[in-house]
């Protein structure tokens, strides 16, 4: 597997990206709307929020896959998120998308173009502003690493980075290239899929092949990060493939298909770890590694409920060792375990050292475990010494600028 | 009912208690043991954390109610949570209750005494302080209120109040009055039960009877709150029913029982939202009413889903009326409904204003929302339309200072 230098959606053969000011957030010099657009049809995977309130663009994104036409493009802004905004929010959604097939003309209609939004929960979009915007990036259109650059720096709200990776393989004769971005930085704690991401391959591939692949790593990238346990109403993941890339189709399971399934892994954990690292005023990236569980999903509980305590956060962020509080989360998860056979382990790039023995604390240094914990990305290690499955989640600490951005969100 | 000003655990007949500097705590000025005396053996009732990691006083006051004996006296500590401290701890914990019988003479056993402990997880008791406080606690002594708060004073910890509650009901002839303290600041999200808390009562009243009065109030009281979603791995709520009223013994369900149950349950909500205004790092208490539910279980997901979103906390404290954040916990809570037949209202002392109708913003002043969020307690009603079941659930905004606190609790 090759990584491709700042590689992001047009890293894949024949996408173009685009990004623009169309005027929607407050501060008018900042990029909004992101269009990405194939060259050619493209069958579409894709998993959505399980928030039972779900925004426009989610349930019309949700009924196109359901029908499971080829599409051509995704349309997305950021500053509001068309969610609670009823029939008229479908409407201005529809519209969207329909602003959008003609500005791109040649063709393109409506149903061809996904649509997805990210802000402000009951505002409703400023409809001149979107046509504005569709006209300027149908405009705009490139296959340039730069052009996917300002397409994923278009849909940032309180991200601080744009969030972009892209990765080539064989199959076969043929290269196939996997890239992508994604933005989120609050109400993050996907649970299905999450957040903004649009990921596009030239690969040639079935539909349900491709469908089953992003739903099974949809679930150990995006579903296992949490930045504040708020599930968002407009999380979507949107996987295109156009077939450029010219490899033999995967049409079933097999040696090639792995090695797309991996490839689409490493995106996928890549860009749902930047988006943990960039959770709302976080400082670092906080991973928690939970072995020796019953089960997989056991393992999965016990992780997400170490990265999302409060507790376990603030003192991340502080740099205390303050290991009751991680024994104290995986106790409440509802997971069964004997708290006497726990042992756990801090790493970072300063060292590695065992805070607890059997449910007990080890003779650790304090100083030593707050050096540990003082680097930008702090994994801690559970093992509950039960069975043999494990679980990896990524999280961030709370700091004072989580409560900042989110006190005043709005104003 | 009768609301007894300034009444503690001290209120009821029988009782004494006291408060001590028994130099656990770093800052050894401040008190950090309290016992709770009953003249006369007592009934007990109790719920305690549902966390699989039980602290040692935890394991042991389980064990103690589940043999159903009498008890006389609750000797608790703050500073050190003994937990996660294994056997060591269960001894220790062992030791507190039989130095506090000693203390006691006169015929006390260490199987009528009860330990409660809060603080630092991980870290063993001082057992000479123990020793210490056990002796100043005996010798000190006293049935007055001073005495009482005394003790809800030395049980805190980053509480910024004690937090006490006493009311008196007429039953048959006779007065009873019931009485109470509790502490919790941190790591509040009561499961079953919660952080610390002595109820005393000079009620007669029948054990089987007592326990499921309690084991009901704690469930519409203590298991409503929430600070940070950290259910703790110290919360005991002990009631102790000493038979001092000399009312006719309440010994089957009925209006005496009835109105037993009515002031045991106005004690507990007054100390839980006593808990949750004083939640780390709080400027306000947040209450959430959710009415239209179609079962009490989904009303009580979706309240406490609302006052446990960081989201919400941070536009709580912020007086940002950002209802969409409102909608959205509600919508990943678990609970089905239609997001457009939401109603959602907030009230304050500063007014009432209805922001949402049928899932839409409604056309309200901003400005006006805002000054009903700025008061010190606020409530959010919304009005799920899907049936007729209601909970309330209380919680509190989350700031800076909650970070702050957290970051460096050990330091």
């Amino acid at each position: 597997m090759n990584i491709i230098e700042n590689g992001g959606v047009t890293a894949a053969k024949g996408y173009l990206a685009a990004g623009a000011c169309a005027g929607i957030k407050k501060k008018k010099e900042r990029p909004d709307m992101a269009l990405v657009f194939s060259s050619v049809p493209c069958v579409m995977a894709g998993t959505f929020t399980t928030n039972v309130v779900k925004a426009a663009p989610v349930r019309r994104d949700m009924e196109l896959l359901a029908r499971g036409n080829n599409v051509r493009a995704v349309i997305l802004n950021s500053g509001v998120a068309n969610a609670c905004t009823g029939l008229p929010g479908e409407e201005d959604n529809k519209e969207m998308a329909a602003e959008c097939a003609k500005a791109l003309g040649g063709g393109v209609s409506a149903d061809e173009v996904l649509t997805a939004s990210t802000g402000v929960i009951g505002a409703r979009l400023p409809m001149d502003a979107i046509g504005r915007g569709a006209a300027l990036l149908a405009g705009a259109l490139a296959g340039t690493a730069q052009a996917g650059h300002e397409a994923a720096c278009a849909i940032m709200t309180t991200d601080t980075q744009p969030k972009e990776c892209a990765v080539s393989i064989p199959v076969g004769e043929a290269k196939v290239t996997i890239g992508g971005m994604a933005k989120g930085s609050g109400m993050i704690h996907p649970n299905m899929a999450t957040m903004l991401s649009v990921i596009t391959t030239d690969a040639a591939i079935d539909r349900a092949l491709l469908q089953e692949a992003v739903s099974g790593c949809v679930k150990d990238s995006f579903n296992m990060i949490s930045v504040d346990r708020d599930t968002s109403t407009n999380d979507s993941c949107i996987v295109l493939a156009n077939g450029q890339a010219g490899n033999a189709p995967i049409t079933e399971k097999g040696a090639d298909y792995e090695e797309f399934r991996k490839a689409l892994a490493f995106v996928m954990t890549t860009l749902a770890k930047k988006m943990a690292a960039d959770g709302e005023g976080a400082s670092k990236l906080f991973e928690a590694v939970v072995k020796g569980a019953r089960t997989k999903e056991e393992a999965v509980i016990a992780a997400k409920s170490i990265i999302t305590s409060n507790l376990v956060k603030t003192a991340v962020y502080g740099n205390d060792a303050n290991w009751g509080r991680i024994l104290c989360a995986m106790g409440y998860s509802g997971v069964e375990f004997d708290p006497y056979q726990v042992d756990l382990t801090i790493r970072s790039a300063a060292g590695e050292v065992q805070l607890v023995k059997n449910g007990m604390a080890t003779d650790y240094s304090e100083e030593f475990a707050t050096k540990v914990l003082s680097a930008d990305e702090v994994t801690a290690i559970a093992d509950m010494k039960q069975g043999d499955c494990e679980a990896t989640a990524w999280g961030c600490d709370l700091t004072y600028d989580y409560v900042k951005i989110n006190a005043d969100y709005r104003s």
